[in-house]
């Protein structure tokens, strides 16, 4: 079984901090980190790691134990939206596990994050228990700052622990979701409204794909123009669909791909469904693929 | 590090000493049987198993001492060519480890079979030491029958052990070869002639793709044909590309491809190539896979 877990910290200046959050992670047996990051005009680190349920749930206490420490929200300052010190926790199901038992997990990881540090735990994504509390953009608005007002007032009381804002760590948002990927594709051509009314053709927001976030950007030291996406989940928005979409709608206005890019990591199954679409693979099994097959006995 | 080992033992029928082999390799730790079948006609078994190099070499001298106890060629019988009680032994590279780090391990095998068993060993492919001896039929022709006089013959002494075969046991090849894929690919189509034109074109050896053999087979039941092939490198004759010439080739006949399909396992990284090649991602790196990341830290 593999969860992948991305908590996001409000912690992105002072290294020997984020350091002392890594090393929490590492220690943890059953668990690989496997990034992280910090941004420093936005305040904020984001780290990656990945094992069982057991073990991701341990790295989160143990993560949240050295935030609670050395995160005082009343003093932070930042230019990323946050409502806690430990602000985001998405488990993510990667293999042998299902999205409902990543739930389960988010709600136990929630509930053990309430009783151990008294910090009101809010469920997002597929783990919400409440269509308003579904995107975090929702749960986020009014930030630390605005959070007590918001929790006094109706529909806000949290799913897990105290009714009101711990004082110095705020609250924490918990849930599951498919993975997320970062994926571009260069277009031959420095026509940014090309760009542009491709993104708007393809992206949810304006009539495209259910599960896709897309922008027309310049890439100005290269001349060239970009669609740059997230694509929310693969399973039921594949890449290979994205990708011929947008050739098609390129090719109207006598544009050519020029290359796409996967930003970070993808699952290896996002990859494989592309290969199976293209090589026709009618009944390929993931079973097949020797890795799988190594970790799964 | 993961090396895979697939060797093929002289006894398909006695379904206990095939559980005894299997057993004797599931023992040994960091050691993972991922597949092993048994063909009563061939009075054959093939067992397939990876992990490092202690692990694997650790593997094949448990299966080999359990075979030298169950196998006396001197009775055997099957349709397959043989010449030894353990048939042959190639190693795989996976992941994290070169060829040349398997040949290494064949011929540190090799060494180790022959002083502890006293059987001859020849080793092939990748791990060769001589051009008439890296084709494992070049090795096999006259089997355990005729192995007396072949050993006697010139050119014919073992890289390892004795210069004469083992009384029961007869002698084993051993080396490392890349991994082979099993891929076919289904034409639209009743047609016999089309299929076994297209093969012609793609296989080496009537002028194709340098790692491809192929032949054109009728699917009976399905009133269907198909390109039956073994892609026995498929970093230098990568699966998209035979897949886009077989498409090619069967256009001029008018025939679409109906599907195409991996038999048994398949290296992630072949069908990662072919998601590369499609969506033009022209600077991925394997490390962007997840699960890449997660084995290898």
């Amino acid at each position: 079984m593999i969860i992948e877990c991305i908590p996001n910290v409000s912690e992105g200046r002072r290294a020997d901090v984020v350091a002392t959050m890594a090393d929490a992670v590492r220690r943890v047996s059953g668990v690989r980190l496997l990034d992280h990051s910090s941004d420093a005009s936005h305040n904020r680190s984001v780290f990656t790691f990945a094992g069982d349920a057991g073990g991701v749930e341990q790295a989160v206490l143990a993560l949240f134990e050295v935030a609670i420490e050395a995160v005082d929200l009343r003093t932070h300052k930042g230019e990323h939206p946050r409502l806690g010190a430990v602000d985001v926790v998405p488990f993510v199901p990667i293999e042998g596990v299902t999205m409902a038992e990543c739930v389960e997990l988010a709600k136990k990881t929630g509930a053990a994050i309430a009783e151990r540090f008294k910090v009101p735990v809010f469920l997002y994504e597929e783990a919400s228990t409440n269509p308003a509390r579904k995107n975090l953009e929702d749960i986020r608005r009014g930030e630390f700052e605005g959070l007590a007002a918001k929790m006094a007032s109706p529909g806000w009381a949290p799913d897990f622990g105290p009714a009101a804002p711990h004082r110095t760590a705020g609250a924490v948002v918990v849930g599951a979701r498919m993975p997320l990927v970062a994926y571009n594709i260069n277009l031959a051509t420095d026509r940014l409204d090309v760009a542009k009314k491709i993104a708007a053709a393809i992206r949810q927001s304006s009539g495209g794909y259910r599960f896709v976030k897309a922008m027309g950007i310049r890439l100005e030291d290269r001349g060239i123009v970009q669609v740059s996406m997230n694509l929310t989940n693969f399973e039921k928005t594949p890449i290979f669909r994205v990708f011929e979409t947008v050739k098609r709608e390129a090719a109207r206005y006598g544009v050519s791909i020029l290359e796409s890019e996967v930003v970070g990591l993808v699952p290896a199954a996002a990859l494989v469904g592309a290969a199976e679409f293209y090589l026709q693979l009618e009944s390929f099994k993931q079973e097949q693929v020797l890795e799988n097959r190594l970790r799964n006995g």
